[in-house]
């Protein structure tokens, strides 16, 4: 595959229109939907997602919200930048699109990794820009390679993402699905097959595997150690906690973050002088905003009308 | 030491005053003289430098130029930022510096790792905030620990930096100048005592040793490769090449750049389709900027005059 | 100090001579005592630890035992190797220290760190060198930087490390001894300050510092992945289980080895097919064999008595 | 592939039998030829070699010497052992094989990354192994991923050991001959197409392509920086040094070491006071023991002639 985004054969038709947004460095992909009347929403998807898994959400997150949803660099259609993946370059790019775009202070709802980025943003954009983060089921310490709280990515999501970036390549350079299944199902990890079929999901041909290397290999998160971001959260905060347990044979995390983990993230961001709230959703699924859109809209609505203007 | 930059006795009298600007994660300390009709530069000093390095250089530019200089994160007045020493992160904070206070198109001139980050703003900096990049002995390739063109940092500055990080430590923890001195008259690298002097100079107290290590690591341009962001710049550069050699004995570079390299990053520059300039100076000392102002000013000027408006 | 042992003043008198012995690379310091028709037994002290930590407890053994205990690379007056601390490299030395001192099958038993590397001879040694390994409060998993059972060495005794590599360096070149004590004084670690002195300890004097950077940094392990090596292990196998504990606050590892770890050490080298013994003693102290040589004396003996000769 | 170079089929006939020593660790591989009354050599194949590159060489050697040719661990029919591939455990290996099997002092001989391992021999075997070692066309200096003298390996062959590792993977788990093929065709590289073919040849069938992941991600020699290992050498060293040369567009390295590097390597050894002699033979290929065995066996064999029994 072409690392242009445009070049690539990834588009299919969504419920919304896509849109382009010039940072400087990358091209943007994102959807806007709602009354811009209504307080901005920001939604940043997962690894290996990009904004049409927020489709449904949007709808209902339009009644009450001015809706923005996109493609990070490597996600979707936005642009590819290899050797460049990191915390600190996902997030300023945010930073750039809040500034560009929304051009007002925003809610940002982020899932998985997405979530690491709410709080990111939460700490580190620019002054005004954040009313909130919802870091939905977000790996805190678990996406880290050495962390200091609980399951590193080696003992979590990492074999998942060590055969993405065997067999994948960066840029989709091997390429090698079926070689990917195989292993998948030959490895000893619950979550290494998690993404298996027989044909390439449409949401990973628009993925650059070399986000799989940046998170297995520790470099992405190198220069923001979790600990020390949490500390400086300067919005409220929403974790949920979805689905998640413990190998019992391995001891691997099997789901984003562990309780301990979670306790920890919590603590921390309390000392930050900062609301934090907690959800507990076990029996939520980890892509709760993409599964279960009306549960998602309802918990963001309610949280987010608890914030300050 | 403390490591908030306000609890620390680092001020010392100027020409022009100091104020504080909040870019969300730091607050940057900068300087700022001359005509706000006039066009806008930007100076960035090199590692260990702070921004009164330019006080006579500013001087002189404020008869055509509106001025700022600015302290970079861990320099001067500025914020301390553990663990979070990046050409990103630095990078970022100038795109943030331009649009919340200089609100224009402005020339860029960086000395030194100031100069890389000339370039970075030129490739990486949000649409239109850079008219020009003045990169001056900036160390491309040189600084990098693993690089695709002639010496890494650890056969140029790298032996200084290392004497740095050992004895001074991140955030002066360690804080032993004497050990330092000691250390850097036995090292066998003819740039690890650059710096040696029986009291600790003033730009050296104002500078978190955190840097030295980053770059000693290599982790300072994990996620920036030089090649890469050479061949990404948008805007006209200028590259002056001061004085240089080679140790003949270990074949180490003494100075910021090697021949081979600043060809090297004309060219990839120019294929990238801007115009380069650029200007050998042998007889140039490394800070140009601080000790021949007029020649520096006179350069900058002339060269500034040519850029599009 | 002398990076050359002979040259560092580092002798104090001992219960037994101490002898030397050429291994190529290094000299390997070492004392023995007992009757050579008893069966062989090779002592290996901890990190931080010399040879003579066994003092009391060779004499109470030599009435069973040909007794053996070294002073590994960079501890005692064995010799000092920047840039080569590895657990290949101290294996090594002591399959070479087998084959050309001891000259016959022996059993290894080594506390700490030197119980990884009892566990590595098991593994990795010459064929028929050793008869069993006795790994006392080894710290599986829990030294390795990335590792794939439950807590890192920066969730367990990292920190205190952190602290050596910073306020001693690289062969004492830091040498800062009230500045590690006032840093450990001051870390929210339990473990930090373990050693703080008003003197430097005479093990501390004679241990390279460089050690603690190599586990800190996680190069020490590197090519030597615990899991990996549990699953290789050829003779029987002790491990001794210490005093052990989780920081409620913080969750960090207070001792050496989890339970979780040290079960998942178990399974892995029973399924190498190996005898594995196991004994929690979590009233001992971490260096039983020094702070308590009956009991360990007492264990080891009944322990060897069980193995095929 | 099978990881089990016994199940491995990767037999093909050969001029002499091939035998199978137990290191402990691993099986080595290798045959014998010559009268055990002449002196011994020990031949050490270059990365993606096998013992059988020598075959002419050992038939041409037989008439003066007992000679040894072995498979380094993830080469031939040897062990392969994933995450365990060090320049230290490479010598380790071959310092047990003289030690189990040559059982006499030894001449080596080792051809790229076996000549460097042939000084490791000399600095880090067990006293009185080595008579002396010839190092054919070694890349001291350009084989590290951080290096103290001219080009790295990023510089050198890094590219084709990348493409090795991408399209290859660890233990073959890739194995996608025609992605490798392809990608070389595509590199700007002129050493990534080195081995292109449309079959994959024998010797690469026996490698473990983790041996291109260790040299292009800088493990192999982590603990065994090549400036201190040459200020090491305890014997007479010969350094042959054949074609070699500068890309003119990039400043890549073509050949395995540039005469920089081979100067630089002299002195170091030269530093140790030991005889250091060195032939510079640009038009002869890296791998002239096996692409002209008469010149190399010739070189060989008159200067070992020169060296003490």
């Amino acid at each position: 595959m072409a690392a242009d985004p445009a070049a690539r054969d990834v588009y299919v038709h969504h419920a919304f229109p896509e849109k382009q947004a010039d940072l400087g460095e990358i091209t943007m992909n994102y959807a806007e939907t709602g009354d811009p009347s209504r307080p901005a929403v920001l939604l940043v998807p997962e690894q290996t997602g990009s904004w049409w898994g927020y489709e449904e959400t949007m709808a209902l997150l339009a009644q009450d919200f001015h809706v923005y949803a996109v493609d990070l660099r490597g996600q979707g259609r936005s642009s590819w930048t290899p050797k460049r993946y990191s915390l600190d370059n996902f997030g300023n790019d945010l930073v750039r699109f809040i500034a560009l775009v929304v051009q007002r202070p925003v809610v940002v709802a982020g899932n998985s990794s997405g979530g690491v980025l709410a709080a990111w943003l939460s700490a580190y954009s620019m002054p005004g820009q954040i009313r909130g983060a919802l870091c939905e089921d977000a790996p805190f310490f678990s996406s880290e390679l050495v962390t200091t709280c609980g399951h590193s990515i080696r003992q979590a999501a990492g074999p998942l993402f060590d055969l993405f970036r065997t067999y994948l390549g960066d840029q989709w350079s091997v390429g090698d699905w079926a070689g990917y299944c195989r292993a998948a199902a030959a490895s000893s990890s619950q979550m290494a097959g998690y993404f298996s079929a027989d044909e390439i999901p449409q949401h990973m041909k628009e993925y650059d595997p070399e986000w799989a290397r940046a998170f297995w290999e520790g470099t992405v998160a190198l220069h923001c150690p979790h600990e020390r971001m949490l500390t400086k959260v300067k919005t409220p905060v929403l974790l949920t906690h979805h689905m998640r347990g413990i190998d019992p044979e391995t001891g691997t995390l099997i789901g984003a973050i562990s309780d301990e983990q979670a306790a920890r993230a919590r603590a921390l961001m309390e000392s930050a002088g900062v609301p934090v709230s907690y959800e507990s959703i076990p029996d939520a699924l980890h892509m709760m905003h993409q599964f279960d859109p009306a549960r998602y809209a309802k918990i963001l609505t309610h949280w987010a009308s608890s914030l300050p203007a």
